[in-house]
């Protein structure tokens, strides 16, 4: 019972801001509106890193000049980024250039603010849904998924509070991934009966369905405002209202937008997306242990494939499959046919791809231990080259860097972690080295490189420190080494590569 | 114990061969390769689908003038080819005109003749393997895989008969998809024993594996002649051997060849294309269901995402899959694995993706029982529109439309069959109506189109036909009808498509 949970530390700049004791930022809103004058008002209903960036993108909409309005909750862990957002620091930090460029832009016109105050609905025209909706995954200690659950509750009530406060003739676009039938059987229901206690008509709201494709690094702004979209409407006027909106906010002459028929389409339309990408790399798998037993090199064979346009998807062999997206939505779609669809059978196929890729961290550390010859790493010194399950982007959510990690604890190694991307590993609560030349002062046993970033690809300085090394086990997981490289590296130490088993 | 067994029969021309009583083809070769003067010979071993084309791309090939022979079996399904080649009429049928054109050449050049004799393999330079390798599939009536067996004894035989009479210099070309391993521990070994039997050196003959990627149909020649080549050799010499020759028949120019490291590879790399494509395919089953129940319109949705380069691949929902390939390549491959590199683990993803397919005309049939809303077909006249399991071809090997037709007559329907490229549909030994106006001339109840020729598109024929009937249940196992064809149709008739959810 101390003040700490009335506090929300800043983690960029290490500011420590007091959370109000009264929730009513009314005042500070009417004034920022009133700045802004008859512009029309975009609410982005979640901070994270899809609603903080499409703020930025609405405040710096094509055609149109809106007051933007970011709103989360004032919560220990998201009030700092509202806090942040007005006193000048974007929450999100990205090697894309623009997000700095365009929250500058806001900042100088004035028409960004963000809250925590559920009050701005009221003044919205158009209330963006850029919230979470997390899959609660039950999965053992090496990836094998027991089960898991949608838990709608905090869904509901964030599409409550927009019910509560918003016009009666308000469109709302939600972007969050949904199961499948959310926008009909859930969103659509609540919002009319929040209006109808309200005593408001109900007929005039209009409720559209397009999700994003955001993809977080070096073209953050672009995979929102130049890419592709596909939308979706409750009724015929909502998917006119939304093909209105989005046509503001991207450029659609380059990216000609896609309507769907219906709601549950363009919500199908994401996972279903996001489950092939999942089974594509699951495929992977099973063959990168073939090739491995049978003495084969599965990237040239996978590179020999992909000369047909038909084959182009093939996914190359890895460590496994990480982020915010593969790893859950096809459970999303399975449980959505079966909870909101009441179909007997769930999506195995797409839950069978969550499965093996679960596995992915497992394989490859078992490989690394068949090819070490031990069954424990006591005493044994390893480098980890990447903790972001991403090239090139310091993003470590549900990371198969994790598990992988965390085999190599449980073995009894001493493991140390480096990463130009990463300085603090919120998932392990542990600081990770940005400096290679300091992580390699270590007399090291065992580097496992465990994500493709630039600075490991065709790197002199990396080859030089793995040189400067006694003889070491050096573990490729994503197949980065050039065979120039490994050829070389062979000479004084033993190198293997996961999905190869050409090389002995 | 009559003479039948020493016939066979022409089905193009309905000649009738006796058969040789002393398989002695010698005296013919001699000639042939006299008049053929000092061209390099190759020997194609196997006539069917592949080996026969085959035969012609040699015959006709960029920069070398080889003499070719063809050689199969003298057995009742098989002599009537050799005899064929020789009279004048090419066995296979196609609507590639460069069949014909490329026949027609090597007639007039008479560097192309067919026999059965094993004598052939003692004058070849080069020796193609062109022979099938099948997998017994024990499926039962409604598609579920229970298991499978690789049976390699004919497959030995054959490579025995190519080893007991070849030069010790030969190059033994295999081109039959095989498991993985078959080059380095079948053929290999195989070849070696005969030689060494023989007495002759053993160091001298060169083994090379090049997969084909032969496409019955319109461009039947050019996915050999035009197309990409993965190759690999036993050894270097082998590899360099395997290339030169491959750059006599192919334009590797415009298609560049792709060497990989060892025959494990490349054979790996065939089965892994089409367990890809199998697997690809069996994941729009599932969402197929999905579409269906949620109102979704399958199509639109994975158009929608095709327009995402890496997503151009998504397949779209259908009646399953036919051929010789698909439907048995993950097998052969899951086969290998546990028996020929002593794997604990079949590849039991690439499995899975055989087993879904092979249930997608069963989950079809339900679909068009559950929409007509019976629980019999009784008195029931139904026509098939395609028996073909290929758009625009005459190919039923292993259709998805046998099953469908089965479980037609199961439940007691009348079952009329139309397909403008199949005759004599094989494997059900049924006569299949050509004529469309024909088949329309019965009072029908149904109509189900189960292969997307050409026919059957944006066309007013079939449109006025079936006008022309009372009410009909129209099924559309492929999605081929238009919005537009949909809309009129259903003013008279009901319409359904398989993973369309949104006609109702």
């Amino acid at each position: 019972m101390n003040s700490t949970i009335l506090t929300s530390i800043n983690p960029l700049t290490n500011e420590t801001y007091e959370m109000p004791a009264i929730l009513d930022d009314r005042k500070a809103i009417d004034d920022f509106l009133k700045k802004n004058g008859s512009k029309p008002v975009v609410v982005v209903q979640g901070l994270g890193f899809v609603g903080a960036v499409m703020s930025l993108v609405c405040a710096n909409a094509l055609t149109e000049d809106y007051a933007v309005i970011g709103i989360d909750l004032a919560r220990e862990d998201t009030y700092w980024k509202i806090k942040s957002i007005n006193k000048g620091t974007f929450p999100i930090v990205a090697s894309d250039p623009k997000i700095e460029e365009f929250y500058q832009i806001a900042r100088a016109k004035n028409n960004l603010y963000a809250t925590y105050d559920p009050y701005a609905y009221s003044q919205a025209d158009v209330v963006i849904v850029d919230i979470n909706l997390d899959v609660a995954k039950e999965s053992n200690f090496y990836g094998d998924l027991d089960g898991y659950d949608v838990n709608l509750t905090a869904f509901r009530k964030a599409i409550q509070a927009i019910g509560n406060n918003c016009k009666e003739d308000v469109l709302v676009l939600v972007e969050t991934t949904v199961p499948p039938g959310t926008c009909q059987k859930v969103v659509y229901p609540i919002i009319k009966e929040c209006l109808e206690q309200r005593g408001l008509n109900t007929d005039k709201f209009k409720l559209g369905h397009s999700y994003e494709r955001v993809m977080p690094g070096p073209n953050y702004i672009d995979s929102i405002q130049n890419f592709y979209r596909v939308f979706s409407g409750i009724d015929k006027r909502s998917a006119v209202a939304t093909e209105t909106f989005l046509r503001t906010i991207i450029s659609t002459e380059k990216y000609p937008l896609t309507e769907l028929g219906n709601t549950n389409a363009t919500e199908m339309a994401k996972v279903l997306e996001n489950s092939y990408r999942a089974m594509n790399i699951a495929f992977a798998v099973e063959w990168s242990r073939f090739a491995e037993e049978a003495g084969v090199n599965l990237y040239e064979v996978v590179r020999a494939i992909r000369m047909r346009p038909t084959h182009k998807n093939l996914m190359l062999p890895g460590i496994g499959v990480g982020g915010y997206c593969l790893t859950k939505d096809p459970l999303l779609a399975s449980w959505s046919k079966q909870s909101l669809f009441d179909s007997k059978n769930g999506l195995g196929q797409s839950e069978q791809g969550v499965k093996i890729n679960d596995k992915m961290p497992l394989y490859a550390y078992q490989f690394m231990k068949q090819e070490v010859g031990v069954d424990d790493f006591k005493g044994k010194k390893v480098l980890l080259l990447g903790v972001s399950y991403r090239s090139n982007v310091g993003d470590t959510r549900y990371s198969p860097v994790e598990p992988f990690y965390n085999y190599l604890l449980d073995d009894n190694a001493e493991v140390f972690l480096h990463d130009p991307y990463v300085r603090h590993w919120e998932e392990k609560e542990i600081e990770v080295e940005e400096n290679i030349t300091q992580v390699f002062k270590e007399k090291l046993d065992i580097v496992a490189i465990t994500t493709g970033h630039v600075e490991y690809k065709d790197s002199h300085k990396l080859m030089n420190l793995l040189f400067s090394q006694d003889k070491l086990f050096i573990l490729d997981t994503i197949g980065i080494l050039t065979e120039e490289e490994i050829t070389k590296l062979s000479e004084k130490h033993i190198v293997r590569v996961v999905g190869r088993g050409d090389i002995k």
